[in-house]
């Protein structure tokens, strides 16, 4: 019989997954950078991509905790969700409507990430990994801030602009 | 120089990634639901999979009131976070931890969901229509509840039999 895997198994995959994603941003958030029309929303993407750098240290952190090398795997969801954002970039380039479009492509990153790292959170706690929790929830918090301030570049700037 | 493109195609391309995702979900929850290890989580889906239809309703009612048929646009994001849920599925089939896998998988898709009405919701009311508001508004409303269960469920049952 093979042997049974556990929550200690899904947590490493899923840190993995967060991994990959994670790095994925970092090589995707100048690009969104470059192609914002709003200062505001170009410094964003500049600030985030500053935060992302730290959340890749803190996984890093987590894989040495679990005495494990820190080791992507392939996170179908990201490169799909960037994928979008791609199409939209080209798509809306050069129009009023793109730095909104850049703003929802943004947001459904973050919403993925919320989605893992509250996940990795609540896994950790339940395997008594309190450092990794606070980590966790650094991060979880970060990214729902972002959230947030990119509804708020939403509801204002970009938005606007586009329905001009 | 070519037309330039608005707020009001860039919801529209929108409307028909979240109407491909809608139906993509359709075709997938009840395959989560029959991998489902507990009845509760189980049940869950299968509830949901009910919401769901409301929800590609909602959407149709969309689209007529634009004039344009309801049509979908492949969407890159779903198939790739389905994607990761087929192998999780596949991956810890018959294991312990399955259902708290199921339980990620499926906050994942509600985050996309998420970001995507919230993104429709505001730009729904940034083009002054208040009946699209409110319907995307109750969808939203339901995926965020949806979300919530999944997190009490993951922090319940699942997990706890996962951890043992």
């Amino acid at each position: 019989m093979a042997q049974d895997k556990t929550l200690d198994d899904l947590f490493l995959d899923t840190l993995k997954d967060i991994y990959f994603a994670e790095k994925h941003i970092v090589k995707t958030l100048p690009k969104m950078a470059r192609a914002a029309q709003s200062d505001e929303l170009r410094t964003g993407f500049e600030q985030h991509l500053e935060e992302t750098g730290g959340h890749v240290e803190r996984l890093e952190q987590i894989f040495e905790m679990l005495g494990k090398p820190a080791r992507g795997k392939t996170c179908d969801a990201i490169l799909g969700i960037t994928e979008e954002g791609k199409s939209i970039m080209d798509e809306f380039k050069g129009t009023s409507a793109l730095d909104a479009g850049l703003v929802s492509a943004a947001q459904a990153v973050e919403h993925y990430e919320i989605a893992r790292y509250g996940t990795l959170k609540t896994w950790a706690r339940q395997l008594g990994m309190s450092d990794a929790v606070r980590l966790l929830d650094q991060t979880l918090s970060e990214e729902i801030a972002t959230d947030r301030k990119l509804s708020q570049l939403g509801i204002g700037d970009a938005n606007r602009k586009a329905a001009a």
